[in-house]
């Protein structure tokens, strides 16, 4: 199956101190902005077009946010990339038979509506990776 | 100037270790494997293609490679976002203009004849971010 790259996420302590890199420098377009207060997740997200992909900026919403934890752990910079597929349940599968492990059971949805899971960094050589799909695009950028 | 994501480079201990992920779960295809002893540099590359997007894998040549301190200092993951455009030259102008700065006075021409350069990490608010051109491409996808 295709894995197409979706975006790379970057978690900052600030999304206004972030934000004018990226759309003064880079020359990018504030896509979208929310705050997700579901436990375990307590980000506030910016999304960012650069031309052809997005850059998702993650900030926590409090100290004890996952968020938070990464960047006291490993300091600002990228948190994980994503990539996109047409089937996430297959994709999910195929890999499982591959040996691979998940961070979570089960995938979730966020509440922009994009179904994802995280992969197991044990698994992935120590990377970060997220697995999506959206509900009304064509995953395959075909 | 339009900035085209271009590749995200990931520091990793060994070439060997990581590929598997990127080859046999993310279906990628391996484009490429050199090494570079450049002072300064002294990386193991493969690169890998997911779709319409590259991986750099790096790995450090020694101990005392700035990837080997990087892992040291941060553990394995991703190292650098890399954009291209068209005129690298004026791309640097048009970033110092508005006060970001680089890690290097001038860019470099790595031995595959990308032209490089990366910014300053206190100037994208903490993330290490490669501007690059190639000689015989269309940089910006048009």
């Amino acid at each position: 199956m295709e894995h197409v790259l979706d975006h790379v996420g970057i978690a900052v302590r600030s999304i206004d101190d972030a934000l004018a890199f990226y759309l003064n420098v880079l020359n990018g377009t504030l896509e979208d902005q929310y705050t997700s207060d579901a436990p375990g997740v307590e980000v506030h997200v910016a999304v960012v077009r650069t031309s052809d992909k997005m850059i998702e900026l993650l900030a926590p919403t409090n100290k004890n946010s996952p968020m938070a934890r990464f960047i006291k752990q490993r300091g600002k910079g990228v948190h994980h990339i994503a990539y996109r597929v047409n089937d996430l349940d297959k994709a999910i599968l195929d890999a499982r038979k591959k040996g691979v492990r998940f961070l979570e059971d089960t995938l979730r949805t966020n509440i922009r509506g994009r179904r994802l899971i995280y992969i197991n960094p044990a698994s992935t050589d120590g990377t970060l990776i997220e697995l999506c799909s959206y509900a009304n695009i064509n995953n395959s950028d075909d």
